[in-house]
């Protein structure tokens, strides 16, 4: 498994780091418009100032790069710039460099190594581990991709503080995510330190970066291909959300956002089911209460949806097995597990209806 | 790894085989055009009759398959069909049906399962096995792949009777080599059953086609990811090969020819190292002597250019490692190894001259 390395600034030990891993110190860093801007200077100049060799490549910063049509262009780039298989490949900014970035190295020359270099809540603490890398297609989103285990995550927090704050919480509902089906300690404290946390105030936000990437991390380690249900769990609330962003065409509206919508309706599935107490439930809703797009589009937009529209746009999800939704729930807060049968659409339609009144 | 299983009418056991490997019994078909029209009927009534649900897709029957363009037409029909990550996919061809159905079944899903149906001599006894797939960039060929071990490879010799006689010889390029690097006996056997193989009589071919495809397996097992330098060998002749086809654009030139020539180049430079001797030489160069497509363009093409032109395009090949070029070479005939140093560029035009000269 990649080893996570949590340290700021983190791109002064770029050398020490690759060397360790037996990586060279050839590498092809990918950025996107905005981390380039950012972080470009300091990361080139560590690089050079640390002896690699590089080549930069830098893509829109926009969920469309990961297509097709951007990955060929940088196949041809590289093969111009005679990169072969002893190069590797750093990816520094969000979900869309990331899993674009892992695309790529899975599949040039049959596959050279990647390093992660995260710089949005939820790359840190989700889409730059575990593997799972993508492209879309114009008929499906992540449906053209690999498992390609990075070799290293790079993870330094300092980084967010230019992080807008739309995508800070859109990050953090999968932080919050890994409380509920993790961790009720963690729980705890992120219901203690939100506020703290959202702002990016250390050391809340490192705890909380460093808690969640390695609850992913060792959720991956136990169940890498996704067979005994455990990964499963990591998408807890998504089932749901897939069919908002869905329904959305994926415009207008983040993932995240999604999420602590489908978290919602999730909870309350959770309690018809009468896995979770009344108080739990409320619980659980105080701390997605927080977030603040809920007083906005995504919540308007929800409520406007019939709860039969919503079933049914995550009828065409492609996580179900055999036309048959499976679902993530709770047994207690911290602790999720993947429903073993499908559920009767009724129930599903009551949990939506009561997610909308409460939101 | 993957079992291989020879056998005639293959079709016929479709189902035993795939639920003995728990593949599901829905599958996608892939051909290419003259694939789909000598062995469609047969097997499409075979899974039908067998009680599988399938969908069908076809390919032009030329290298130029092997792309973008043409996965991206496959992963939307895919999607369309409603396959998902229950399916698996069955490639029914040459090497060209096999690589791009593996590039497929490798990105689909993050990965569906792929049973290979080889149909030529070349994908019988190598591009079939070993799990390597690749589509071809504008800018270099099978630089765009993966690793995805088939779950099954079903080989039926049969097929090969309307395989045109240039196929054959190309195929048979392959079935020498292995000859060559891993068994003297085998060399014996094709030595003396040479026109019968090449006739498609039996027991000869199916003889030749599972000794080819186990020895070729077993390196592949020992040595999967290329660490040790044993799976290199299967590169015999590959160098200079690349080089040839390199100066044709890949065009006008099959793969096994250019292989047939590269291995009369390798067996001199193995000699002029003193690791063959005189009459292994000759006896090598017999063999290589019944390739009839070398009284032809090949041979033609070859003599025209310059030993130096070769070498140069050899030098722009992927094989390259920091712009070394590292050979395969004999140690006796049925014996190969990677050599372990570079060579003098002299050595090797000399042995490009050589060659030129017996040819
Ligand atoms: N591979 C996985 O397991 C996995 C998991 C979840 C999500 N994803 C994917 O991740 C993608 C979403 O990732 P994301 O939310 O990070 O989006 P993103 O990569 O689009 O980043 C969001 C925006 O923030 C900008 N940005 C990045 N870092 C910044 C910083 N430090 N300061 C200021 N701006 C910064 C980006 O340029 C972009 O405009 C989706 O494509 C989704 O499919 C993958
Ligand atoms: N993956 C690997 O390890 C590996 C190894 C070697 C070669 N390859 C690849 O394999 C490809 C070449 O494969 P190929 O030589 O099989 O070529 P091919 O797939 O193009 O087949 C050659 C021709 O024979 C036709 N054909 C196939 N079966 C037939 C049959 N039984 N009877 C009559 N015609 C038939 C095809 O339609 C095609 O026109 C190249 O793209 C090469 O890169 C891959
Ligand atoms: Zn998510
Ligand atoms: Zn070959």
């Amino acid at each position: 498994m990649s080893e996570i390395i949590v340290s700021t600034p983190v791109h002064n030990r770029l050398e020490q780091l690759f060397l360790k891993h037996n990586l060279s110190k050839k590498t092809v860093v990918l950025f996107d418009e905005n981390t380039k801007e950012l972080f470009g200077r300091d990361i080139l100049t560590a690089l050079k100032n640390q002896g690699f060799t590089f080549v930069e490549l830098v893509v829109p910063a926009r969920e469309t790069s990961k297509s097709f049509r951007t990955a060929y262009r940088l196949y041809g780039n590289l093969i111009e710039a005679d990169v072969d298989r002893s190069w590797n490949l750093l990816a520094v900014g969000g979900g869309v460099v990331g899993d674009l970035g892992g695309y790529i190295a899975a599949s040039y020359y049959r596959g050279i190594p990647i390093v992660q270099l995260p710089t949005t809540l939820l790359a840190m603490t989700d889409s730059s581990i575990g593997g799972k890398v993508a492209i879309n297609h114009p008929l499906g989103k992540n449906l053209i991709g690999f498992f390609h285990m990075p070799e290293l995550v790079l993870i330094d927090p300092s980084y967010l503080k230019s992080l807008p704050e739309r995508e800070v919480y859109a990050g953090m509902a999968e932080v919050v995510k890994y409380g509920f089906i993790a961790d009720m300690e963690f729980l705890r404290y992120i219901e203690k330190h939100f506020d703290d946390i959202v702002a990016i105030k250390d050391p809340y936000v490192s705890e909380a970066v460093r808690k969640s990437a390695s609850i992913k991390a060792d959720i991956v380690e136990q169940d890498f291909k996704e067979q005994s249900g455990l990964r499963a769990t990591l998408n807890f609330g998504h089932t749901f959300a897939h069919g908002f962003e869905k329904l959305a065409d994926y415009r207008h509206i983040r993932h995240g956002e999604a999420v602590a919508v489908g978290m919602i309706c999730a909870l309350h599935l959770s309690r018809k089911l009468e896995k979770i107490s009344q108080d739990e439930l409320q619980r659980g809703l105080a701390i997605l209460s927080k977030f603040k797009f809920r007083r906005g589009l995504v919540q308007k937009r929800f409520k406007d949806i019939p709860a039969e529209t919503i079933l049914e746009s995550m009828l065409s999800d492609k996580k179900k097995v055999d036309k048959q939704l499976r679902y993530v729930l709770l047994e207690g807060l911290g602790k999720a597990y993947l429903h073993p049968e499908p559920l009767d659409d009724g129930i599903v339609i009551e949990a939506i209806e009561k997610a909308k009144k409460c939101c």
